[in-house]
């Protein structure tokens, strides 16, 4: 049986992939204006733990694809692209107004507003030509494509980000923290790993991938509310106590720290029940990761 | 021959189309919360001249194309997103800090900042979506959608506004204006004739595309310099003379107004040149188009 000490093995590895292609397609030097391209990279390699690609990665690589290089890696990258993007307009001073992530100042902090928001549009625009790139047919690219977009569009991250911003002050309701969390993380992490069972062909695995990937993403969520309310500053990389000081719409606002956590530790448990059905002992990486994102302090 | 009254008449129907695609595609009512809808909606139905949609079908019906609805009115109003989401993003006060755009308040004045970042974001990607509906095979799709990034990406639209931000008050030279007139306005516009091209399937004409998109792009920006020089804020319907005061590095500044029109000028009759021996008289919706773009007052 596999343990943790297997799990950061294969989760090192697939970060290094991942990391690899970002540095081959955004490389230091390259056509476009130099700063942009500095802003882009600074925020790509601050330390992301490249949660989303690994997902794609593991969803392609547990439903049996064999070619992680060309049919799912640059799908894999291009969604840290895209995540990242959405953290540097995050840190905004028009939005959460952060100026720390995972330790460093954030984007806004080092380049300035204007390329920090051109920055982020940028790694959006390129983090399409990414995903389009690859083996796969391009009926497969675009079908990948659409479960992407359907995560991050007007009901997706934007949407969750949109009623995150505008909740701040209000009463918590049980409706508002839903919305915020499936739309601002869970659905993208959902969709990291569909798209990863799309990649692998063997459909099957699609739906199954839908309720894992939706548990693991609010559990993730739920956990994000948990060490804002009792994290260490020092290990999480950013403030603390920021969204309750805030008085934005979190889970722990709404439920306290103790139901919070059994409530991710339930999710997680549903979705490790689902993996080991459909894989057995093979879906060892989704349990350890399972685990890891309600046990984690940063 | 036809003649101006007809090309009139030629604009307002395709802008009827794709004023009406964009609002089935995006209407008041749907998912996602309502004040980012209404802010996309605000901008989107702000008046825009509908040039780059425009473009995409004459290019297509230029070309031969029969099914307008199916072959390249997606894709052509999922211009007019992208570059909405451009001019919501470029009057932010950390960009140019436009308070006004085509005579109304900019999209931050009215919904904040926070607001308008992130309907400039989803615009990005709910234009991604559009792009790809239509009944063009998923190759030919693919094929549009690299166009279509080569042209907004870091070499593109956002290197452009990058270069452009960074160039106040720096010395305007030859190099620098070349730079942010081809990346910034040029190779979007250029784009736009191109997909019409591709999506006809008349492959002949990509290349011939190129060039007149390349001169009309170009004889735009300069014609935009000039409006800043020398139009009247009411017409032009922002406030004029803000490069100049901004120290921007525009072909005005380099040139000289009498040297931007006639440069203008002989860019557009070049690209007339190359559309007649194209099409002929047909080529007449492009002629009157070019000579619009460099004789407009708005």
């Amino acid at each position: 049986m596999n343990g943790e000490k297997d799990f950061w093995a294969y989760w090192k590895s697939r970060q290094r992939l991942v990391e690899r292609k970002i540095d081959e397609f955004l490389p230091k030097d390259g056509p476009g204006p130099r700063i942009l391209r500095d802003a882009m990279r600074y925020s790509l390699f601050a330390g992301g733990k490249r949660l989303r690609p690994i997902l794609a990665i593991m969803g392609y690589e547990l439903a049996g694809g064999q070619d992680v290089e060309n049919e799912v890696l640059p799908q894999a990258a291009a969604l840290e692209l895209i995540h990242t993007f959405t953290l540097i307009h995050d840190d905004l001073p028009a939005m959460d107004d952060d100026d720390y992530r995972r330790g460093k100042l954030s984007n806004h902090k080092v380049f300035g507003e204007g390329i920090a928001i051109l920055a982020g549009d940028t790694l959006l625009v390129e983090a399409i030509r990414l995903f389009l790139q690859g083996t796969q047919p391009p009926d497969v690219k675009i079908e990948m494509m659409n479960e992407l977009i359907d995560a991050i569009g007007i009901d997706g991250v934007m949407g969750g980000q949109a009623v995150d911003l505008q909740s701040e002050g209000k009463k918590p309701t049980e409706e508002l923290v839903r919305y915020i969390h499936t739309r601002k993380t869970g659905r993208f992490i959902r969709a990291a790993l569909v798209i990863g069972g799309i990649a692998s062909r063997n459909l099957s695995v699609v739906e199954p991938y839908r309720k894992i990937g939706e548990n693991i993403g609010l559990a993730f969520q739920i956990a994000d509310d948990i060490l804002d309310e009792i994290g260490d500053e020092a290990t999480v990389g950013k403030k603390v106590h920021k969204d309750r000081e805030r008085g934005k719409c979190t889970y722990t606002a709404l439920y306290g720290v103790a139901k919070a956590r059994s409530d991710a530790r339930r999710l997680v448990d549903e979705a490790i029940g689902i993996a080991r059905s459909l894989f057995g002992e093979d879906a060892w990486p989704i349990v350890e990761l399972a685990n890891f994102i309600v046990e984690r302090t940063y």
